[in-house]
């Protein structure tokens, strides 16, 4: 098609590529074959994801001769449970596959989460081949390779890193989705701006309305996006330090997701990162770390493509400061009993802070708590 | 102490110490502290094995100062299952242990393989401490990182590799054994020597008896078995070619296994490992590739030991030469339809073979079969 972009991601004996572009899910069963002749398969989607696309997908690996079994699973957060994991490795092992094999995990980022957990722990690690259907998981949950379910204890606590042989975005997909999930999944990739990018965002600045509406700015978007998540990841796979980056506006947004109880109708993940995001550089200019102007900078943009950028437009009632404060203490990304936060001394120059002193933080949110 | 010897495993930034001598679970508490301060840990443990060395364990810990909870799980390998795994998972996470806090697995395999999967997958993998307490633990399944669960399709289906931060194991508790589990782990010290250790097995051929009667010889041969293990898996970690020499008398060993239905009063791992390794000799000698006098050898020493050798030693009827080549390629070992089994042209001089035709396999069962 020559459309298509291909990103590297550099993680020497586990290297991968990632392809962008419009109609690679008809296209999947030609690129699979040229790239991992002889392999079969087990499609693990949903019941959103498959009436639209699973057909298409079947016919191009029929036509390439790749064998596939299906696994449909409901939608939903509720799916990375241990319950479909079980389902979904018997699936695999029914099959009979080898670990050359590969998983295909064609949806957002809870079949990718779920599916990419299965293929880690199928025979000690199966290829997996990674075909996200939403912008969240073009952008952020298929690259890097973080995969896993949830527990009652808090979500992703039970996973693996594993990474997939392959990605295939195909961002024709994307005109599909309702516009509050594509904003929310552009919320991450303003976010790469944010960490360490400043010219993307500018460049996202001036042309996030034709992100919006497709095409080469699209595709562009989506690109640097991954390119940006490829060199945190490649520099730190397993998140022992710089990984930690791409948390930016996760330590609030995480809070105020639980705060809402996963409630989408209320917060979606990208909304609460987008908040996240605005509440961490109000922060780091609480913190004299960085100037009003990035702040008001980061909110102007964040309105302006129409995400939510401060608590208050969480609709309903939120939990008080000191309940906020007890859901971030609560979050994974706590080591020790310090806190971790990713601040910012300006836009595209995040930093990770292992000492954030939890008296500051609950100031923080008392004055910005829309009562 | 000054008793214990060290085998250092030497996987990069994976690396970590085995130690091995008398009376390591209760000192376990000042090794861990002072090779990992400050850390939290869970114990994993079974109804057998708590009874006699969790006191000890615990007691070391808290002179120490590390804290510790407790998952005492039922004994055998119906253990190996994801229920079991769900319930460990849910303990670690309610004891709130973080990424550098440690899982201990304290047991045989079957708590070695359960725990270590689950501190794979706890957070995307925590710190684990194997302290094995049988002879086939310390010298084989501790050693190298598989960890695992079985599915209803077969063993060790489902797991990932997950290298320890610390091996302790303790000699002094193989003296509580049963005579016949201790040499059913005695096979797998053989199979060091048999893949590529000559001298090794000579000098078991002289030593065996002080192996089995205690002191250094078995520390030694303990020692020598850890450092063979650990030589293969730092070649070959995610068993993608030499690795699979570990397997020396394993394939035909498990279709052995299987064909009792994993009856433990017919035939113990570690006995179908012995009479597997003796046929991996006797065929490699039908193959042209090994003289009669090493399969005699081989046979005379397993002989020696007590240990089962052949077929007809198995109490009760076998399945037929057919049925048991089935279970031969249903073995997870099978890789696309070849039949891959480690063969060898003499004592200490194993290889993997990928390529052996199933049509030879079955005249060697069949002229082999005890009827």
């Amino acid at each position: 098609m020559g459309k298509d972009v291909t990103v590297a991601v550099g993680l020497g004996e586990r290297a991968y590529d990632i392809l962008i572009g419009p109609g690679l899910i008809a296209r999947a069963g030609a690129e699979i074959s040229s790239r991992l002749p002889g392999i079969r398969t087990a499609i693990i989607t949903d019941e959103n994801v498959a009436p639209f696309h699973l057909e298409a997908l079947k016919a191009g690996f029929e036509a390439a001769g790749i064998a596939s079994s299906v696994v449909i699973l409901p939608a939903g957060e509720k799916t990375k449970s241990f319950a479909a994991l079980q389902e979904v490795v018997d699936a695999i092992l029914a099959a009979r596959l080898e670990r050359g094999d590969a998983v295909i995990a064609l949806g957002g980022g809870v079949i990718g989460d779920l599916a990419g957990f299965a293929a880690g722990i199928v025979r000690r690690g199966m290829s997996l081949i990674q075909m996200p259907t939403s912008l969240l998981a073009q952008v952020d949950s298929s690259v890097g390779g973080k995969t896993g379910i949830n527990s009652a204890r808090g979500k992703n606590l039970i996973g693996v890193f594993h990474q997939p042989k392959l990605v295939l975005a195909d961002t024709a997909v994307l005109d599909t989705l309702p516009a509050r999930e594509f904003r929310a999944g552009y919320a991450e990739i303003a976010k790469y701006g944010l960490i360490d990018q400043p010219d993307f965002f500018a460049w996202l600045e001036k042309n996030w309305q034709e992100v919006f509406s497709g095409g080469a700015a699209r595709i562009e978007a989506i690109a640097q996006s991954c390119r940006a998540k490829a060199d945190v990841v490649a520099r730190d796979e397993f998140e022992t330090s710089d990984r930690a980056l791409l948390n930016l506006g996760h330590t609030f947004g995480h809070a105020l997701e639980a705060a809402v109880a996963y409630d989408g109708a209320r917060l979606v993940h990208g909304e609460g990162v987008a908040i996240g995001m605005a509440l961490a550089h109000r922060f780091s200019v609480r913190m004299n770390l960085a100037s009003p102007d990035d702040a008001e900078r980061v909110e102007a943009h964040l309105k302006a493509v129409g995400l939510p950028w401060r608590m208050a437009d969480i609709p309903g009632k939120l939990p008080d400061a000191d309940a906020l404060l007890a859901f971030i203490t609560q979050d994974k990304k706590v080591s020790r009993g310090a806190l971790t936060f990713i601040l910012t001394q300006g836009v595209g120059q995040s930093f990770v802070a292992r000492d954030v002193p939890p008296s500051q933080v609950l100031a923080f949110l008392k004055e910005n708590h829309p009562g």
